[in-house]
């Protein structure tokens, strides 16, 4: 057995057993949660992640395979139509059966095969396996941040407020906003991955990053760290959510009917602000990125300070020079934390802070195709209607980011840990 | 101590008992469901029935008592506005804490100082208490009903069909649809309680069941039987769910928008008809009585036959001379059977099968005023807009209706186990 | 030709021509406005109301008629199943064709074909065309008054706010609000018509306003006016709408939902309230009734008085016994005005100021049954939900309501000119 | 007096009287529609256009200028908040004063002190005066687009389908779906527009349309018509409408809840298409251009035919190569009509056909600002969510586009002449 093979399957454990650990510290009534259409319940998440390698690697590869329970097929299905019938999605929560031990016990049995398959890897098939073993490693670890995103946002409706990381939060540290310039020019954005690279773990990347194609930038200022609660606040406090000369039109539709006055999760007391946070409730830290902000607010807030947000290219730009390395994975913390003073001039906390949101649309990359089948619709059918987010966030697996990597979501999403970085143009 | 008061005890310790009972086999994912905001989670049944006895009984009248968490107070209320805040009810499946085990925790706290207060009962407050406990062991069993038709209604959402009750259903016989005719007159309807007899046990009654008063009734024949499925069956087959003549301009419009076809639950196949009911799915029982419908239905069914529904009163005349026994309580059976052939004529079946919808608003009887105070709201808030069902289901505890209860929904209604029983003009 | 089928004629020809001078004053826009789908632009009303003779009078009994455009069979039906398919209720105002011009064509041809059937009417249909001519003219007459109301709704929607009346409302005078005392006992309610009465014109009833049937009146009490609007803001005053205690539930959520603070067409402006009138903007006179509030303010401003509203049969004893005439028909005036101080102790104003909510459901009488065919559905179908007014509105034309008359609304419904008459138990 | 104020003025009469002999033969009750909340009535845009030299020219410009009626201020503001609040938009139809009349008497009294401005017109302020009057007739000429697409919709639900164009379609011609092929490379796409140029009537662009930026493109090929009526019912008759996989998540999710099954007002009749157009109810014509698809629908098709729709930088390369002339403009025809089959080969009908939807979204060119006051709310506010068109429609005022303008609407849209031209990658 190769070395690749060896290496594959040890990640397939870790990637599959870390999924479960998030689950420490969690009863079973917490993992049947969902506190609107767009989250899950992490049972869920488990079930759909293991159904994942179950309908695209053992399904098709496994022939001595008998799938562990025939409505799974339909029940876990998130949105692949070229497999079939999905269950409706705001109802998740309605599926008390299978239960919790059920779902594990799911999980365990598709690993047990995938453990015996991945060891006899059938020569032919094997690129095309380890193609698809990969993504569905990847496709866990996007799930993974769900599970958080989902479970934060679930648990801040108990009045409760449970805490689901009892760990105190680090010390916090104030640093100015200063801004690092570049020059811009051509530049080739995305990455150029091949199909084998596909097959190879440290080489993969999402069919999205690519294909590597040539950009012009002009001149542009990037901030060295992105936005904090104690900027955001003075934004709050001039009037910045009764202003609609900051907002898209769109964006001051939601913040009147929704009544925005503030990010998601904080609310203001005695004129000081608090936020639920996975560390349970907190007061908010100034000098730490803001977060759980729409795009709307990310514009307005960039409006009112004359600037703008990067595009993804300028993002990218500035991303391929740097290792994507971040503070809070490196201390276990599951909510943002204010800058390093000890580092140095240029833009910081590019990774595994927050999301940040860009000015560009998701869309294709010029040359871009979909591949055939269900699998061509994990990316290509979201490219409308969402905006790219760059960097990954705290609730991000570590590892699982990089320069060229490119989220989306709606601009009125609030519940992943998206924030703000601020951009000008030269 | 007296006889009457161990005779309090005795029933408290069994319709406690009993809520908790109804959860045997059920697993912790089951008890945390909510299918639509009509319905609640099990564990919040349990937890809120408990609530009532502290809030009306504990926290007023023992002195000692220290309340079990502050915050059950708005989590656990249902819609006393003069007791507080009242947590959102259509997110009673967000509250993961506290877990199943701490509302059964909560309970048996609540009992332990319940106990001890019905022990050493103070005088002066005795008959306060008296009629307190009972009111509360009367909304216990009221909910005991709702435990299982929200839980039907849950379990069936999900494509796996879990059966509650795996006891098979008892044998059907076909008996002809015959009616029985009453002279009517003047008739006191009601019933002629008193503040005394709401602190005993056996002359207990709800508020809204007096005060006694004069009617007149018409001549008027009723159903010996409620209507059977096989009888609905030919509404359906007959075009009546395409047919706005039968139906009230409110429900046509329902049966329109909903696309209703066929009772709640059902489900057509090859032409054979099939049901969701707490004993799995079951082919229909033509003989057994149709329920889950709605008021609409069960007036344009009655309208097609060129009936009507009764009126609260007829069916109160006719149930006065008949004790409230029921077949399915009898058996142990979670859905409505169809009539013993063996009974001879006259109106049988009132009790314990299916809750008949009457023709009569829900509305207060002249010289009605509901008691000062949160339990005010018990039942007089809810006299608009509702429709009088008489008689019990399947799914009342035994010994709770009378022939002078009222229990009311609103028309469009189907959730409860709610049937027909004809009438006509003499 | 006997006097009475020139009487007919007559009757047929003045109240065609009312409808036509209500629209007196107004422009082509106006007449096509739509506010809410509830009410319809007079335009529609105009049309509709000739449809009615058309398809009912017309279509069967004129064997020389043809219609005035086919389309106008669907355009024009409001809820007739039978006749066939109807345009959309809240599209209506979409109709920009046929013109006002058009329409006032399309009545006066039907107009010219009935007079000339009027004529010659044939000796054996006789009885059935005047029986379907004076329903028709009842019906044009409740048309009449929605048309007042959903005209008044419209407007009041301009911020121009457009004067419909400028006849100035006429001087207001304070009176106490006193009660009257009735036995009850064994009463006699509704109309004791025949099918012959309905042909003849002072005979004319709704069929909802039969069988006569006995019923039992407990001794009550009476106001010997409406509610004034002085007394109703003193209920606004206490914080009546925010003070769940006096509200049924389904109201108390309108009022949150609906951020209902006073009646409709009211605002507060400096202390001082004043409310859009047909007679333009005025300043509340505190002696007027007060008018456009739902059921659910009338019943808890009743509940904050500790009274309660009256039931239908309740009203109607003590209306049978006063003549139907009313001030402000004589008066010309089309907004409620206050007592006339010279009057004696007694109930006053029962007709022609505001429409009395009471406490009871709209519902069959005993016996009741809706004819066959189409004119079935003109009352039988909206049987549900709604609850009965009593004694007819300044926008009611004179001489269309009675003692026995029952309007119904929707207890959420303002609209209307809707007030409130207190009643107590004796 | 110079020759630009000559032609100015000439300009503005001629662009202010267009707007109303595009009503000609229509009434007065057709003015006043408004179908859903996106369109507006006849009336209002009439009124609208007005308003906007009312606030933006005569006020700030016109010393001795008294405003018509203070209210329209608020009344007819579309959407600036700068200058204050808004009459909601999904009433406008409910402004039935001020009357027809009372609009155009606003039109005339408006267009008299213009008249009397720019004659006299004050030298320092005569470029801003210049620079806003172009504004404000090219804003006028995007309303008079808009006047014809909302009557176009309004009038189509009506059930006697008004003609608004009493003349023929032109006889149609079929021709073959070529395509060419372009290099892309370097391009400056968008305008070099300067603040002189807005105040000169030949050289305007809205800001939109610039700066002027580099920008790279690969390759392409272009088609040389929009696709046509025919192809799309290919793409109809092989289950386009029930195929997930053309779709995007998005558009599917539409297709599902709206059950669009083909283009706006087109209906199917014993396998004929037939669609309602301005010109009356008309028979599908195979060889014209498909127009009212969303973009869900052109990006489907799209997909089905294993093509894409183009960028918009691609579009411009193209354009700018070609004079901005149309077929339709040219035969007064308000539908789109087939290509000229004696064109030669190359890319046809870029102009005042069908609007193209492109792939790209609609946001800030690089560099772009928009101006400060007011003004600015013109454009720069809309830039999210919205996607690009280019190329003008029938209802486009001759002499309105130019290659680098840019038009915008959501991808649900489908109200506007839209329709589709194909690219590919090579």
């Amino acid at each position: 057995m190769d070395e690749h093979a060896a290496e594959i399957r040890s990640h397939y454990y870790d990637v599959r057993q870390h999924s479960e650990r998030l689950c420490d510290g969690l009863v079973t009534e917490d993992l049947c949660l969902q506190g609107m259409p767009d989250t899950s319940p992490l049972k869920w998440h488990l079930a759909h992640t293991t159904w994942f390698f179950e309908t695209f690697v053992l399904k098709p590869f496994d022939e001595a395979y008998l799938p562990f329970n025939e409505c799974f097929e339909v029940l876990f299905n998130s949105y692949y139509n070229a497999v079939g019938q999905q269950f409706p999605r705001p109802l998740r929560h309605m599926l008390s059966r299978p239960t919790v031990a059920e779902v594990l016990a799911y999980r365990h049995g598709v690993d047990h095969a995938m453990a015996a398959l991945l060891e006899q890897c059938p020569g032919d098939a094997r690129d095309e396996i380890y193609r698809r073993v990969i993504l569905g490693l990847n496709h866990e670890q996007q799930h993974q941040e769900l599970m958080l995103t989902d479970l934060k946002y679930c648990l801040s409706l108990n009045p409760l407020f449970p805490v689901y990381n009892p760990q105190p939060l680090p010390e916090s540290h104030s640093t100015p906003l200063t801004f690092s310039e570049f020059e811009g020019g051509e530049f080739l954005q995305g990455i150029s991955g091949t199909e084998a690279d596909a097959a190879r773990l440290p080489g993969f990347s999402y069919d999205n990053e690519g294909p590597r194609h040539r950009t012009w930038l002009s001149p542009f200022a990037l901030a060295d760290r992105p936005v904090s609660n104690g900027e955001f606040i003075e934004f709050i406090e001039a009037g910045g959510y009764q202003a609609p000369e900051w907002w898209h039109s769109d964006g001051w539709a939601v913040v009147q009917t929704e009544q925005w006055r503030m990010p998601l999760y904080w609310r203001q007391d005695n004129g000081r602000y608090f936020s639920f946070t996975l560390h349970g409730n907190q007061e908010v830290d100034a000098a730490a990125p803001v977060c759980h902000v729409s795009l709307y607010e990310a514009m307005a807030f960039a409006a009112w300070k004359g600037m703008r947000l990067c595009r993804e290219g300028e993002w990218e730009l500035v991303a391929t020079q740097r290792p994507p390395t971040g503070q809070c994975w490196q201390q276990g913390c599951q909510h943002p934390v204010s800058r390093d003073p000890g580092k140095g001039h240029g833009p910081d906390q590019l990774y595994g802070g927050v999301w940040e949101w860009t000015q560009s649309a998701y869309s294709a990359y010029p040359g871009y195709r979909p591949q055939a089948g269900a699998l061509g619709e994990y990316n290509g059918k979201f490219m409308l209607n969402q905006m790219v987010l760059r960097g990954g966030s705290v609730a991000t697996p570590p590892g699982h980011v990089r320069a060229t990597y490119r989220n989306f979501f709606y601009p009125k999403d609030r519940w992943q840990f998206s924030g703000i970085r601020l951009a000008k143009d030269l």
